[in-house]
């Protein structure tokens, strides 16, 4: 924490101090990181996530690799490896492909990324700021449910899904969070209340077999979740049991957001259903903190994400206002 | 497993041998019983779970207090603490009833109790089966979804919703399962796979999470589970996250049945709404294996079951044939 803020990153021009995430609640472990190759060994082991922050740290890696050989092929071919560690969030491959123009039109290549990966961070945290004003002029009063984490950790700011519930609570609209766990990796235990204590924001952590319960039972004012992609049709992909949640909002009458940076969308895929989902070891699933928890030779299946489908989505909040299914929802042309 | 069939109880008239769920899969620990406030403990602290499983301890454990002390006053009163390990099967007041009746109309207390609780279990046996043919009827060809365990560990017999997966597996018209893990206490991961395991089922665990995302996309033929305690219209109590899979069902065009005896059906109750849910130590969402998985202070919930409206239920699957709503909706009279 820093100034009420979360941190998962610190830029110091020659490394990337980096939380390890896969300590976390338990242990505050920094690495440093000085390579392109190292940092996408880092985002596919999960020591960073986040659909907007692993977007700035390859833009960082990129940056660090370009103090090592400027030469625009070998950048082009660390470019490539960082695409190819995780498929589903577009934002990574965003970000990349700012770096890769960004060095294309540079004279002084090293100066140019890095000003171009700082300026990722900077916007980023920007649209933090606004997603969370956006979002929060939605709220009344009352509780709201979210699922794995969008906060400090996942992106570049305060959050995206989570600049919201800490701005709803900060207006008081918000009495209370209810936080999905997130299995398999837990990003709602570990991550997300790990941020909502830090931020003495009122909560209660729920598996996410318990969400159904609480939706049908629980006087919700709204779900808030984040977004790895969103097709031109607004389909979004997003964390592994976000469209259960979609159908159980709508079923109880509950307004349904997500909530995501334009980096997040990807005007390319027509529907949700060309997103690439990825599937992750079963290990994930089989064992937890270490211990197995199914019998030996049993198999998993692990796909890290799901679509919902734009009918299910009342609002996408984004840093330049609300949209649902690529049309404008409610224009606000005072903040845009 | 014993003549291929999972055994979570044995009889030995002087004492119960109960196998200590907790400990599955890792180990095979066998506890012996030889008093009703032994039973009680246990129940409690989920040694043995499962609606109608734990009817039939409650039984045997009034049938050994009776050799300590053929009170009919001594075994009111263990009654009562029987009853109040878990509130919500219903399974459990029945069969302690049951045991009161043969009591108050006994000669011989302890050898009529002992006749009582052995035919309460053979009853249970028999309508495993029963229920296992007719869910099976209603199948095709495809994949099921299961959640929680409604197995040999669950039942004195080969299971409630198990028994239609055992059933129809052996029919050739389940060509793999999908098990929910049921967080929060995993009797999915840890049980209904170590039963699929050992009957050599074709299967795969997957997190509660990943649910929607599999009756969405996986061609998913039905879905079946099990029940604590239904209503007179036809509402069921079940395992946490029930009510969750039963939106998805519907919302996908899947049908959704919820398979068990007559002993878990309770007239007395109008509507779902009156059924206790039974809300357990948040310890069983923080930890897991032992391991804390959120950070100090977090405060979790952790009610064990929801309640689905009739609505979203095709039918319920009895020893009797298949009742919606508590009407009949296929009379099969050649199996009744």
């Amino acid at each position: 924490m820093e100034d009420g803020r979360m941190k998962a990153i610190e830029w110091r021009k020659d490394s990337l101090q980096l939380l390890d995430q896969r300590e976390l609640p338990g242990k505050t472990v920094w690495l440093t990181v000085r390579t392109a190759d190292e940092m996408a060994d880092l985002i596919k082991k999960m020591a960073v996530r986040g659909a907007p922050l692993i977007g700035i740290c390859a833009a960082y890696a990129l940056a660090l690799e370009a103090r090592i050989n400027a030469g625009l092929n070998h950048l082009k071919e660390k470019a490539e490896t960082l695409k190819k560690t995780r498929p589903t969030a577009v934002n990574l491959m965003r970000a990349i492909d700012r770096m890769l123009k960004a060095a294309e039109r540079a004279n002084d290549l090293s100066q140019a990324l890095q000003t171009e990966a700082e300026k990722i961070h900077d916007e980023d945290r920007a649209a933090c700021a606004r997603i969370g004003k956006y979002g929060a002029e939605l709220l009344n009063r009352g509780p709201v449910l979210t699922h794995c984490n969008t906060g400090g950790l996942a992106t570049g700011g305060d959050g995206t899904a989570y600049a919201i519930l800490k701005e709803g609570c900060r207006q008081g609209k918000i009495t209370e969070v209810f936080a999905c766990e997130a299995r398999p990796f837990l990003q709602g235990a570990r991550l997300t209340a790990f941020e909502l204590k830090e931020d003495k924001i009122p909560f209660r952590l729920i598996t996410d077999s318990m969400a159904g319960h609480f939706l049908s039972t629980g006087g919700m004012q709204a779900v808030i979740v984040g977004a790895d992609r969103i097709a031109a049709n607004g389909d979004v992909a997003n964390k592994i049991g976000t469209y259960a949640l979609a159908v159980l909002a709508k079923e109880n009458n509950i307004p349904f957001y997500a909530a995501a940076p334009a980096s997040t969308f990807d005007p390319s895929l027509s529907t949700g259903g060309e997103i690439p989902i990825e599937e992750r070891n079963e290990k994930e699933v089989l064992f937890l903190g270490g211990v197995r928890i199914a019998p030996e030779g049993v198999k998993a299946s692990n796909p890290a994400f799901d679509v919902t489908p734009a009918r299910y989505i009342k609002g996408i909040i984004t840093e330049n206002g609300i949209l649902k299914g690529g049309q404008p929802l409610a224009a606000t042309p005072s903040h845009c």
